[in-house]
């Protein structure tokens, strides 16, 4: 009966407003796919400013170029929110090498974001494999001390999205340091967290646990690490790192917001944003170039199509994901001390590919009946909107009460380029970009119109 | 009704098998993103084979390790079926220049499959540049004579699914040489079918009317095509082309087909297929090895997973879909000759991309409802089973009552390689490959365990 109920309710709806919508939907299509601003943007990003690691120079040049961006598109108010960040900061790339046999094999290697440097020494240890945080675990701390640890668990390629596969190996990278220096080891090599074959090492977020001792933590490539398992088969390996990295004292950087404000409901607001921060390794073109144009793609489109919102629309550019999240926490509590009421909210943090759905959820933890506005977005390749996560950055805003999305574009190739050299605007399809553009236009239009009451079922 | 109905019927049907056939397909998919046997196979087809044009070498190499391969995998017969193929050669690369004030610009030009030789000699004509196929019909004798005609209708970006906007441009590659010589014009330069910016012409079949004079016809990359467009704007333009191709007699090749027996009803056939020969351009990677070696992984996941079908499954390497498909067509001829009853085809040519869904079309013309299917599937990202074209393979086929299944990946960067220097092995991400493989499997699992009676609504 809830089948037919909802079936009924969807034939309705599209009976009601479907032409009208589907014409508006289309002319948004139109516009994003023959004017490829969000791409061109993107270009410029990737290529004019690079990887903009949050307290960098880049990271201040992306800030204002955000800001001219937004300026330049005719909206209610642009400005800037002051936040302090993370400053951890990679002087040069890391010195890594093994010796075999009294011969010295340099290999590429990486070392994590946040990792402390080896202030000009070389680490020089007998290299020890462990095949996960479990296996860790469960060894002495005779076996790892004065070891490198190198954690080799790989992505599983079972998982049919990728970040499945990340999350369960996530923690090695983040927490792996600190337990392997609990047992005396005295550095970490980590199998890179990506399911493509070769050397590139991956770097990303990791955490020193309180009142352990500090140790220098890296990545290696996929096929480097396959290549060190079977040589430590046969062979007793020393590990040679010098890092040249570590953490700075906080600085001063900011959120990018711009707005529409509602002309029916000013005082509600949709937020869309994505990060503007990216790790120093490739152009931060997938993560998060790509979310970063496609959420100021949103307000440019309802400007070029004359679509005036019922209620405040901001788009965010967000400072410092990657190290902090410091620019998506500043944001919730400047909400929450204005007593802003935000209606929803939209990231796009999962990479510029393929539109296929989004994800939502909220502290009410309702389920939705989003069927009828599926059906709408049905042509442009989106076939679900459904429970999940929505992104690091709006997630603080969830105790305040919105209903928080999660844009989910195909996630195979994400992490062939995630945190690493290949993150380049040459990696990012302008199709598959432009269309997860529009269909975030398409949605934030939908809620905006509709608001979300009648929604739930 | 109807939606309560289809609810109900989709209810039982998960209730009854849901369980048993969720864990046979997750078993199904476990081994195909474990072993990726299918991307390996393409490795091999693309760097040692290469392009495979009908009645070339690299052709006859492709069905000796067609049939290898297949022989390789413990089926019940593997055989080859003898046909006769179109023979056109390309010498070599075409030369191609444009005078402008006295001045000679070499271009990259490609000729159109099909086309013929200058004979040694250079083409030397004032280049007009039309809009589209109606531009040039709409013009007189007078203005087309003695020119070479540069059509230049770009594929329109505004369709979601690129192949529609393929579609539409199709025409003015097929008979767009005959259209320009029927007026007196010497030579079409075409405006390459794609929809990315840059100079890789991008070749294809076209054919010459009967009784109309025969003139060279080649390609043009996009942003070639550009250029010149803005150029004649302002100039008088000379093209120069040389073309070292044309066609041979006709040769003997064959359609290379493995086949596993049912154990139930072995005399009714279900066929899965894809074509072994590709254009001469790049190494036929997404056109179309990727649905060669997907097809091919249909029956090693089945042998692998120890699942013995009820019906005869086929996998047929189909050649010459190209240039003449004379492989599809002797293939249907010898089943209607036979009077084998074929139930069911699924064909992958439409790249080797991240998985959408299946379209499928018969004689009788029904609509089916596959929903209980699509639920199966939606984890593995199909999500739709729905009317639409099969494939050119095993559309000959349809007089005979097969539902015939067409394998549909995402189209968005399809045309940046078809046909193209561009399409090769690296342009095939292996995750997008294998899901590909393992849906296609799932589809002919569910179809040889139900049959299709049942279906239809």
């Amino acid at each position: 009966m809830k089948a037919l109920m909802s079936f009924l309710f969807c034939a309705c709806f599209l009976l009601l407003h479907g032409q009208t919508d589907a014409n508006f939907i289309r002319k948004i299509y139109d516009e994003a796919l023959t004017n490829q601003v969000a791409y061109e943007n993107l270009r410029y990003l990737c290529k004019e400013i690079g990887p903009r690691l949050s307290g960098s120079k880049e990271a201040n040049e992306a800030i204002s170029w955000g800001e001219t961006c937004l300026n330049g598109m005719n909206l209610d108010t642009v400005w800037k929110q002051e936040i302090k960040v993370t400053n951890w900061k990679r002087y040069r790339r890391a010195i890594v090498s093994m010796d075999i046999n009294n011969t010295k094999h340099s290999i590429k290697g990486m070392a994590l974001g946040g990792s402390i440097g080896t202030e000009g020494n070389t680490i020089n240890a007998p290299i020890i494999e462990v095949e996960s945080m479990d296996d860790l675990d469960s060894m002495s701390a005779n076996e790892i001390k004065g070891k490198i640890v190198f954690i080799n668990k790989p992505m599983d390629p079972k998982y049919i999205r990728t970040f499945k596969a990340y999350g369960a190996c996530f923690m090695q990278r983040y927490k792996g340091a600190s337990a392997i220096a609990q047992k005396g080891g005295v550095g970490l090599w980590l199998r890179s967290l990506s399911l493509w074959d070769d050397h590139e090492p991956h770097t990303g977020s990791m955490k020193y646990e309180d009142g352990i001792d500090k140790i220098p933590a890296l990545a290696i490539g996929t096929s480097t690490a396959d290549s060190l398992h079977e040589l430590l088969k046969q062979n007793s390996i020393k590990g040679n790192m010098q890092l040249f990295c570590g953490p700075q004292a906080d600085t001063i950087s900011y959120n990018v917001i711009g707005e529409i404000r509602g002309r029916e409901f000013p005082n509600e607001y949709i937020v869309i944003g994505g990060h503007l921060d990216s790790w120093d390794a490739g152009e931060g073109a997938h993560d998060d170039g790509a979310g970063i144009v496609q959420s100021m793609e949103v307000l440019r489109l309802f400007k070029s199509l004359n679509y005036t919102p019922k209620r405040s629309i901001r788009v965010i550019l967000f400072m410092n994901e990657e190290n902090g999240n410091a620019g998506g926490i500043a944001y919730a509590k400047r909400a929450k001390a204005l007593n802003e009421v935000h209606l929803a909210g939209l990231e796009s943090d999962r990479g510029g590919f393929t539109p296929q759905g989004f994800t939502y959820e909220s502290k009410q933890n309702i389920v939705y009946d989003f069927s009828s506005w599926v059906e709408l977005l049905k042509p442009y390749q989106i076939n679900f909107i459904k429970k999940g996560y929505s992104g690091v950055d709006i997630h603080p805003l969830i105790d305040q009460g919105p209903l928080l999305f999660g844009y989910e574009p195909d996630s195979q190739r994400y992490f062939d380029y995630h945190h690493s050299d290949k993150d380049v605007f040459e990696s990012v399809h302008p199709r598959e970009l432009t269309l997860g553009a529009a269909a975030m236009t398409t949605l934030i239009y939908l809620i905006d119109k509709y608001g979300l009451s009648g929604q739930s079922n």
